[in-house]
């Protein structure tokens, strides 16, 4: 009868580990069947709250373990590129977290082998893609409701970060996100690219250009603002609205419960993005682990993981002298091509 | 490593089918092993879509099926009473759907059945303890955030319901589930019932009493209010807010999306319960699964299913003849003891 | 060219000095000329506020002077019915603060006045019904689009209450406002009341039977339900949802700002009734004072005050004992026919 | 006792016809006395509805009519600044409509001219700092529960405009409101614009360029961004955000009655701005009114008219070859000095 897809999880730190308690508790079909660190002490810890899953010192030994069907890449950014190509070269499914790759070029040598390879293996960790909100504004632009997009407003705010953040993960780590919102909701690649830093706030130190908003502007002529503020003190806030020809949809974060009382009304918001999108996270897994048996991967591709990169880097290019960028990405592998969405009416 | 439960459901109706969906696609660790319908056909359906399951023609023999860890009851509220026993007597963890038992005697039955076992096997359906909405209102009463409870509000509206749907129903097929949330939410014993009928809606016909309202008083003295209406048109729609002395808590129910468009801003309102509950119906599951093997079961008791038929009997007596009626609790078994919860500040 | 509407306010407590200050800023064509209290000292600081009124130590001379068009009654409940009978023997046009008269019978004996007079000329200070949430209600009643009316919640919380305040006064001071309401939204007469009083707050000290619940029925059938809560401590907050048979419209009070901070969203609650019906109370003054040169009075009338008194009366009988109470309400003289609204669709 | 004052109005268009009937209905000592326009017949139409107005066939009659207090220029744009110095010379408080003159340079005569009398008669039509919304917001800026302003965000858009309407008026009457609202509200002098205009809607037959995206930078260093869309087809919808360093706080525009129905929940979207701004205007005109005798005026400056108009001239010119455009503003006039506002905490 049912056969759980053994995984494989490479980095046992904040997001492994969230990844690994969902795989292990709420995701039908799964097994937490592997799981590697730098820190192997973290690796066994973590193992052993998925019930027992065998530790390996070596990631290239995870990959090629064969009782691990397919991987997750959690670990640090700079390591992604080698194991998502290691588990291309085993031919297994992998989810990385974004970034793809440490650069756009790096993404662009993931692309060329898997285009060598000529299936799709690869899925990245835009796990917005499958939050209720997000997927609900993306069934409002098919179905034709609010008519043809022209405008898309967003707002990223993180209630602090940790010391090591920079100026420039505002970008690459936090708007990332919603540059792979953009591209997904409006079915459109992004040309050009300026980012604005004005006074930033005095809350967090004053060490970083915080906030900053940044201006995207798509192939199709739609225009696409987003504020990234890093240190926004009062909770993690995510906000999105599409403005169509006739309508416009916008996101309604969770808010299950209203409180009354001393004065005021109103809901409770989040701190952190494990709560905000823990749906999303589940939901990610749960369809990710249901393709591994048959190589599908309805996700975010290596394509989407490069062109995220492109963009950053163009607005990274932006930030630092203030002018616009335009973006340059390489020609799309027929791997990668979309299928055409038709909107309605 | 993982070993699955494997769950046998009895009824392949629209909630044995949504459960045995659920469970096969959602809920980690669970296998849908068996399926019973008095419906062959339709047991054999549905048992191909949760991956191959055994088709029992006999529930009899798939509560003994050495293969089945634990048991589903979603057949009609008839034969509930003689699974749930059967189960007992099998000595396997039971999700019964509500009603537990026809009537309130028979709901005794079990319990004595339950006691006599010495050990708790028996969760009721009453899945709204188990959503998000609710589960922080009863975290907000636990807190001491709003101050000890003094009234509970709660509406409860259908966009419509089958022919086979009675007056009565509205009570025990609708107003239960308000039954079940205010004594779980209150922590606290239903003694009173009024039920008022004014004036019926004319769109479906007048065939019922609808919508009724049903007044109930709780040991501790709190009020509690339910709206029940069974042809409410427009949508789906259950609402609930806790009244304490220094605050309200109330469901803010999931709207992902709110869309402008036509001279309106808003959100769609689900159509059916199915829709609304989602999330409830997953993680009853997952919980109910997670507890087999331990057999633990912290979710409604016998007694929970007991009680709350206990006050709908004197709710249809009100409805009846229009006064209030007292709810007479047979003593509770020592099995049923509540832990007791210190509300804080 | 325009000529201004001369005012005499009797009464300059609260309620009096607030009707003062909006026709001395706020209301077009109106001239407060006169102020009368039993205290002098007051009536005099109060009419130097308004630009120099004169001050009268006898309400009746206020009634009598020839400089004076139109009267307001807001000085003690007791007095009401007598100084409503000097303005109608003077002829002049009566805004009296509810209650109309101190008993039913009382405002019979101003209702048999005013049909001898054979004109009507007063009004009584119900000013939710010139609230820009209720007035879009009745629309919503009156255009059809929620379907024939089935049920209204109402909830009126106060955030506390003076000392003098007692438990009848939560139905006499407070819930006779939605009493009106009801039999304004529904253009229908209340038949029987019940009213519950479960456990009372601790936080106001215990002295009070507090919050109550009210249950209302009209002649149509419709069922009404009050959440009186005279100390909710966090606000004072009104709402109202009418059921129909396709729809519900509910007030969704003023919260012109959203603040979001400190791990919250939201808005502020007001805490009193003078900031939450600021906008009421400038309508009913304004409608009143332009209706004074020509007799119109399309507010609330001696009949809607005497109707709610009668009401108010058998929930005390139900307050006291606990039982359902019927509403005998005496004929209505022709002088108080309603003009048919025929509702749409 | 109170004498009104004598309003003379110059243009009886949408504009001037608004004001009149709020004067006439809603403003506590105001008298319309006058009526000018170039259409005589209209002008004698709307003096009529005030109750009898005397009319001008020449708008510096009306000025200069001994019994006009003061004096309100609705008329179309480019005769403003005509008017407005015609009311200087006479020495009459004027409230101009926006703009304040044709071009930023002549707004620079109409403040010499007033610099030149000495003291302050002009205030412009900026209507929104009356708003109870955007009131709100300015006491949250001002009381510091959001921290020092980092961002603004703005959403202007208009269900349809007037076939007259150009791509240059998304800027000079649509956002020019959002410019004085962000001088403002953030206390502090726009000195950079960039306006993005991206793919057009089809909805109005693509002959504007609509809409448009502005990006302000202040001389504080606070970004702004306005979304100007002058054609959004589903109503008339007016947001604003203003971001702190640890708060946010919104517009939440009235919505007085919620409905549910056929599926969906939510409000009516007004679809224009005098159904939007009602209250606003109401204020506004009482406000100045009340000001006219003491010939306080504490609404929009001529220099806030100056500096708006110079803020959209720099937009014009980045619409025209999308970069950014500088704003050079003139010496302010010591005439114009602020108070100083010290925000707390």
């Amino acid at each position: 009868m049912a056969v759980s897809v053994r995984i494989g999880v490479i980095g046992a730190g904040v997001m492994g580990a969230t990844h690994i308690r969902i795989l292990a508790r709420e995701v039908h079909g799964a097994v937490v069947a592997a799981v590697a660190d730098v820190d192997e002490a973290r690796a066994t810890a973590v193992a052993g709250e998925a019930g027992g899953a065998r530790v390996h010192a070596e990631p290239a030994d995870l990959v090629r373990d064969p009782e691990v069907d397919a991987v997750i890449v959690a670990s640090s950014d700079a390591t992604h590129e080698a194991f998502v190509l290691a588990c291309l070269e085993a031919g297994k499914p992998v989810l990385c977290e974004k970034p793809l790759a440490a650069t756009a070029d790096s993404c662009v040598r993931v692309l060329d082998a898997e285009a060598a390879l000529g299936r799709r293996l690869v899925q990245v960790g835009f796990m917005r893609r499958f939050d209720p909100g997000y997927t609900a504004m993306k069934a409002a632009v098919v179905d034709g409701s609010i008519g043809a997009p022209l405008l898309l407003h967003c707002v990223h705010r993180n209630a602090s970060v940790p010391p090591a953040y920079t100026s420039e993960m505002l970008v690459t780590s936090s708007a990332v996100h919603e540059i792979d919102v953009a591209r997904w909701l409006l079915d459109d690649e992004i040309v050009r690219a300026s980012v604005y830093a004005g006074r930033s706030t005095t809350t967090g130190g004053g060490r970083l250009r915080d906030p900053q908003m940044v201006v995207l502007e798509t192939a199709g002529g739609v225009l696409v603002d987003v504020e990234v503020f890093a240190t926004a003190a009062y909770g993690y806030d995510i906000r999105c609205e599409l403005v169509g020809e006739t309508g416009t949809a916008a996101l309604s974060p969770p808010r299950p419960v209203e409180i009354r009382r001393a004065g005021h009304e109103g809901a409770a918001v989040p701190i952190g993005f494990s709560e905000r999108f823990a749906e999303a996270y589940r939901r990610e897994l749960q369809a990710w682990v249901d393709g591994v048996p048959g190589e599908r991967t309805d996700g975010p591709s290596a394509w989407d993981g490069y062109a995220a990169s492109a963009v950053a880097e163009a607005c990274l290019a932006s930030l630092a002298d203030g002018g616009p960028r335009d973006v340059e990405l390489a020609p799309r592998p027929s791997l990668y091509e979309r299928e055409t969405v038709v909107p309605a009416g």
